[in-house]
């Protein structure tokens, strides 16, 4: 481009010196760049900034201790922050929200600590204390705290393999109390080590996929509760439960479970259907499920169906959640797989909350502070587990419907908290006569919005590999266990990682027309390659012991073959320079220099240079020290053009 | 560039019209780039490559049954084309190295069949049907085939975890052949399917710790021979091993073994120290193993000291090579055992001939074809399980004494073996009065050459990664067990490939001054940054879920920093546009997207602007597909430059 679009008002030759001078100037930026900041030295900056920022914060609260006390507490506590702003007004939404989400909150309760395998209790408990924490901790605006389908169910998967909670109902409960408190732990560690990454560790496509392959396994678990069967399978995969839901049905069995459960599904189905298509009626689809509850109590009650087969939910302890920290057994045998199991749920939870929050604080136009969340969510588990709560988060189902009730702050989570304290503390006689059917129901009729055909299909329309880590977790969590769904979703996302980055993948490249840009032929089919030279890009970030070798024979045997086709007469002319260009090399290392030096040896020993063209800084920086540089003869340059230019200068003088 | 240099003799106007189309002309090459080949087009097309490749060879062979059946012979026996051109000079040569090497090859199987725990015979009939296998089908002219110290000791430390070799030696002997021949047909299956780059997992600076620890490892396994200790630990370990010798001196012990094997040790060292000052003596260091087994057995022969508690090698069975097909038990419990024992063999022992043959042939400046090698050591291995061979493979000393005797062509292995054979049948009684001292002795004066300071001192240098893997992999060997040496070997290699491909690191970029090249100014600190335009490139070359969300959030801290510095007063003009250079990226995933998303909402809901510049093949049709471009307002661009010239313009319009 240069040597073209300037005028021929000044010498040539003079012209030429110029350009030469300014290369050279330009080859020796890139030859002597600051040395890059070494692995050590960046963990150590990294850390500094960490422990400094922690340091600010206390030495400003030292410094002024009356005002920044306050302050402190106000980045503890953001209620102090918000609440000044609360109105009368805000308060009446979040009233009528969360009395909304309370409706929906009990029966979802109930439900989900029978799928943790815990008593009815636990489940309202757990709606009790972490939303409360929650309310003046948390930095959403709309999350529903409480616990929630996924949680349940990996917490029972695993859990009951270490104590079976038929046997030791009690052991077990402690277990879960345990497994609550470390997940509190780690999800606090997770925020004050500033270790939000880790939450990200399970993809977009992979959490698509996990949830909805859930899903199913929540609603088979459900048969056991929608036909009443005495006799079910504790395994959560989809080929045991139909088993165990095909003996059922061959011993003799009581339908009326069934018609009573999927009357109220239809019921709860149809007032979805009904609030989604008049958004008017959302409060329809809202309630449906605590109507159902106390519809179908009455009618148990009425008619004394539990005489005739109907099961029913029969006692639930009464009163607010008593204090557990003296079933804490750290002394159990399994406290070391319980420790692991609450790494487990920490993750899948805290991917949840984050999951939920994010997209609701993105559609309101606020930054969610990852860190913040996860500390707030941990405290609330570990205070959770001193009061006879099993792990909390934030549920998809709840949130989206305190959103669509209105809601303006965390206040409506109080309402809500408060609303199932009174239910517990006056109205659990009441929940003798409901039918376990109607639970199901419940459980069932929540499902079909954990699983998301449309996202699938647009992961399949843009990432084939991202699809398969999807359809990778979807049929690990339904044939296997929960955990192998979750296993096999990060090993397919992280062996993706590997593969793209080591991929021994290379490109052509070719120069645009009125540029001076070198791109891939293929992309670019424009491009025009420079007749003698061949320009090579890798397709991946890393020359390294993975994909040196690799590279090195691709381009050694692809010199060979332009040459091998000259001789049989064609026009093309023979190679006399290689030039890499190491764009995309983000490092190297000492495998890759090693084939780099074979690659000249090679090349040298056929007469042919190799140049090396917009090195990155710790390539560059590795190329010096290895003295690889030396031996190709300072051939680097800035960029290909320049590469060329030389090249072409070279053979004219 | 483009602009400032063109002399103003047209209308600027005018110029600005045309560069205005031409730059539009060249977006759309860039959003009309072709569909890049679906993985699964990249996957189909290399199986059908490697399918049609064999079948052309197929076919011709059909065609010209004749001429072809001979070519096809010379694919297969390299010795059919190399032997036309055989002289009588060359093979004067080789009869010298071959006897060379030979004499070393000896003491050394004798030894190395100690540490796989096998009787001395097995040693040396792996020197001879290997080799001769290997001399017809191998395509390197160096190495010398033969038993190993690293393989040996990696054989025992694994095998006898299922049958103890002490209480059931005939049923871990069949073990070690039926481990030779998974481990040949896992090899002769890499070479087929080309799966050469297998090999290249155990990356170089992991090959060298390794190496050096299995040195150590091997040494200190000798300690028995030297001290003539009668009990010995199994375990490898450093520590195990220390403990043993500590007990071992707490009894009463014999230091005739000791004085012996070291008087011997000290001689071997001082002829080596010889020959590598003058080379012509050389030979004096090869032939010293020998000579010090000739010298030592007829001490004691003489002397009669086993008498006197010298341990010697007692009864070595004389005779060829048996047949062993019949004592490949494939119904063995072990079987699937056996199986990955092979698979790990058969990488570490190809790793070391290929490492070996390479390097030689580097410095003879010629080729070696990685599949048809793993081929050849392969079918080596197959038949050598066939005829009580163990697992052989190219040898470092070996090959090294076998270059420097001068050997021509792989005639030297033949010699070898053909000597070997002798000695069997005729000269195995002289061995009765051998002290095992001596083997020892013989095996630890090959082991300094493994341990390669210099290299590792350069790893350190060069990549601080790469040297942890090394130091890794070296006190995993030495402190653990051979096989988690490895194993730890490879986990921080692949976690250094996914620490550096996600690692969510970002850079600014600057204008180079004199060129239109937009560069990271840390790299480049006379880079100089555009005011209001901020240009940030991504460090990785992945954007997905495990960096994209930390990136974005980086990104809008950065962006609402430098608002707040303006709101101070300080003299930057705010940021209108956010310049994404994702030429490093060579890939996106659906959370990456989603991240980018939700990076132009926060941007956007600022007022600011999104702009993407110089998108590669697979992001360019991703960010099309999931329909980004389009919400983006179309703001592609081929490079940096044309992204900031196109927002100056539309500033001043």
């Amino acid at each position: 481009m240069t040597s073209s679009t300037v005028e021929p008002c000044k010498s040539e030759d003079f012209q030429v010196d110029i350009e030469k001078n300014q290369q050279d100037v330009r080859s020796q930026w890139v030859l002597n760049a600051p040395e890059p900041p070494s692995p050590w030295h960046v963990t150590i900056d990294s850390v500094k900034k960490t422990v400094s920022n922690y340091r600010e914060k206390v030495s400003s609260l030292c410094d002024q201790p009356c005002s920044t006390l306050f302050s402190a507490l106000q980045v503890v506590f953001p209620i102090l922050v918000w609440g000044r702003n609360y109105t009368a007004a805000k308060f009446r939404k979040d009233v009528l929200a969360g009395l909304t989400i309370a409706s929906l909150c009990i029966p979802q309760s109930i439900g989900y600590a029978t799928l943790a395998n815990l008593a009815p209790q636990y489940g309202l408990y757990t709606s009790v204390v972490p939303p409360l924490i929650y309310a003046v901790m948390g930095t959403s605006r709309e999350i529903a705290i409480g616990p929630v389908a996924v949680v349940s169910l990996l917490l029972s998967s695993m859990v009951q393999k270490l104590i079976d909670p038929s046997t030791d109902p009690i052991g077990y409960t402690k277990l879960i109390f345990l497994t609550t408190l470390f997940a509190g732990i780690f999800q606090t560690a997770f925020g004050l080590f500033r270790l939000g990454f880790l939450v990200d560790f399970l993809s977009h496509a992979a959490i698509v996929g996990f949830v909805a392959g859930a899903a199913i396994v929540i609603g088979l678990q459900q048969l056991k509760g929608l036909f009443g069967i005495t006799h079910f399978t504790t395994k959560t995969d989809i080929i045991s439960v139909m088993k165990a839901v095909w003996e059922a049905f061959h011993n003799p069995w009581n339908p009326h479970n069934f018609f009573l459960g999927a009357s109220f599904l239809v019921f709860i189905l149809t007032t979805r259907f009904v609030g989604k298509r008049k958004k008017k009626l959302f409060w329809l689809a809202s309630i449906s499920p605590l109507v159902s509850v106390i519809l179908s109590t009455l009618v148990v009650f009425l008619t004394r169906a539990d005489k005739n087969g109907v099961k029913i939910v029969k006692h639930v302890k009464g009163g607010l959640n008593p204090i557990s920290i003296n079933q804490l057994d750290f002394n159990s045998p399994h406290v070391v797989d319980v420790a692991k199991i609450g790494l487990i749920v920490a993750v899948v939870a805290l991917t949840e909350s984050v999951a939920v929050g994010r997209s609701f604080a993105s559609i309101k136009g606020y930054q969610l502070d990852g860190n913040k969340e996860m500390m707030s969510i941990g405290f609330t588990n570990i205070i959770g587990s001193l009061t006879s709560c099993y792990v909390a988060t934030g549920s998809f189902s709840r949130t989206a419907v305190n959103y669509a009730a209105g809601c303006e702050s965390l206040i409506s989570n109080i309402v809500m908290a408060i609303t199932v304290m009174i239910s517990l503390q006056f109205l659990t006689n009441l929940l003798y006569y409901t039918p376990i059917a109607i639970i199901a129901s419940v459980i069932i009729s929540a499902l079909p919005g954990l699983i998301d055909i449309t996202e699938a299909y647009k992961i399949w329309k843009v990432d084939k590999l991202d699809f398969l880590a999807c359809i990778g977790a979807f049929f690990g969590v339904l044939f296997a266990s929960v955990e192998i769904g979750l296993l096999v979703a990060v090993a397919i996302s992280f062996t993706k990682i590997i593969v793209i980055s080591i991929r021994p993948s290379t490109e052509t490249l070719g120069k645009l027309p009125g540029t001076d840009m070198f791109c891939d032929v293929d992309q670019y089919p424009m491009a025009i390659q420079v007749p003698g030279v061949m320009i090579i890009r890798m397709k991946s970030a890393l020359l390294c012991f993975a994909n040196a070798n690799f590279v090195k024979e691709r381009i050694i045997k692809w010199v060979t073959q332009e040459e091998s086709e000259d001789d049989k007469g064609n026009s093309k002319s023979s190679i006399q320079l290689v030039i890499l260009d190491t764009a995309n090399l983000v490092n190297i290392d000492t495998s890759g220099i090693a084939s780099l030096e074979e690659l000249y040896k090679c090349l040298s020993s056929h007469g042919k240079q190799l140049a090396i063209a917009n090195p990155r800084w710790q390539v560059i920086h590795k190329l010096k020290v290895s003295n690889f540089i030396n031996k190709i003869g300072g051939r680097v340059y800035l960029t290909v053009e320049e590469a060329v230019v030389a090249n072409n200068k070279s053979n004219q003088f």
